[in-house]
């Protein structure tokens, strides 16, 4: 049995630099493939590259125009390897149209001094005492993960009532579970709904344009998380003349920081 | 009298695509150039680009490796342009090594419901009201900022006593006054030292391996803008294994965030 996950990220390589992959109707937004299934496919090319080097620190995927549901090939370029970091330069194309571009960074760590800042950690009660959330939204991408949340769940009607914010805060994973690795987690960092829909209780027409993520998870991290679900917290700044941007964060139960996840989402209205 | 910054910022144009451009010593870090100058002749090269449509509202520049001081090209690709948004990739080339990369996207910005959320705009008293900072460190770019802190200022003496947190809260304008344009902004953004400095009181190596910006003031909060100085804020997530990340607001003294900043840096030890 193969996760749809997995189906939906798989990439079969071309040459050394290209793949070829396809959207999966597994992972529909309501135009096109959910923007985290397209950001882990973008990062999955250089996690399969032959030329890789140790794991990813960051990454970044700007969407360029509308991916269109069928094939796609996804060129990986490494532009420069040094002793412990490789950079990335990643484009995904549909016959001769951009659909989105990605740069990553990938690193070998060493053990250092580590230390997390002193805001705590987000305070949760235990995922099985929520509901599990079920959008109201026909978006088929969210039926692929488990959301349960303890604030900021997206409005079963869209009533227009402006919000003094739009901070949220839940349990995530994969569904079915999955064990957590760099794909899954790059494509839960973007599982955060628009901040919009929170903020004005209005469904407006989005986009995402440009996604970042930093990892703090290792392979050992990763690993040690397994397939439980990991809380996020997401909120905004400013929603201004049709871009708004919103930030969240990925911790687990034990209150460790995984990834940080940042975006700019274009609005109409 | 040209801004030190326009000196440093100069690009000449090759033919549409490249530009040739130098390092400036009036922004010398400890080795290289400071970063945010890099960013911003990044940024400048797709500002100049014949083919430019709209303004930046988003730019992610990725630092691969040590830039040496001397000439430098700098290639701008326009990868796809819809009616009101354009996507940049863009290269800093020295011989044949790959010195910095980045992704931009620019837009044609409409009038919208605007909001901000409802954390509060930094509070701060009077720019005048607090002495200039002056750094320890021997780096010459932080001698063309103003900065005066009211929180989080990086320590005259490094002993070491870690911290329970490193957010930092101050004014900063270019010095000598320069009235605001994306590309100073861009670099005030990444004016911000390393919160490991704070967080352990010590000067540990490090170096700023991605840098992503969000701009949410447009032409017109520039031009209102001019070269009164902005308020800035910084904090960290997370120190681990040799990465961390840390996050940046620019405000202005009325309460409207211009731009959010997000990076990740190496550090050792």
């Amino acid at each position: 049995m193969i996760h749809p996950f997995d189906r939906a990220i798989a990439l079969t390589a071309l040459d050394t630099d290209h793949f070829s992959g396809a959207t999966s109707p597994d992972y529909a937004n309501m135009v096109g493939p959910f923007g985290g299934i397209t950001a882990a496919t973008l990062l999955q090319a250089a996690l399969l590259h032959p030329a890789r080097l140790g794991d990813p620190v960051a990454l970044t995927v700007n969407f360029a125009g509308p991916i269109a549901d069928g094939p796609f090939i996804v060129q990986a370029r490494g532009v420069r390897t040094n002793r412990s970091t490789q950079h990335w330069m990643i484009e995904l194309v549909q016959g001769e149209q951009v659909g989105a571009t990605a740069t990553a960074v990938f690193a070998v760590r060493r053990s250092t001094w580590s230390a997390q800042d002193a805001d705590p950690p987000p305070q949760m009660p235990p995922a099985d005492s929520l509901p599990r959330f079920s959008p109201a939204l026909r978006i088929t991408w969210a039926k692929r993960y488990d959301m349960r949340f303890a604030e900021g769940e997206v409005p079963s009607t869209f009533d227009g009532a402006e919000q003094p914010h739009a901070r949220s805060r839940l349990w995530v994973r994969d569904e079915p579970p999955r064990p957590l690795d760099f794909a899954s987690l790059t494509a839960i960092c973007d599982s955060f709904f628009p901040r919009i829909f929170i903020k004005r209780r209005s469904a407006a027409p989005i986009g995402t344009v440009s996604l970042t993520l930093y990892f703090h998870a290792d392979a050992a991290a990763l690993a040690a998380q397994g397939a439980a679900p990991v809380i996020g917290t997401a909120r905004a700044t400013r929603y201004h003349n049709g871009y708004f941007d919103q930030s969240a964060e990925i911790w687990t139960g034990n209150g460790l920081c995984l990834a940080n996840s940042h975006q700019l989402v274009y609005y109409r209205e």
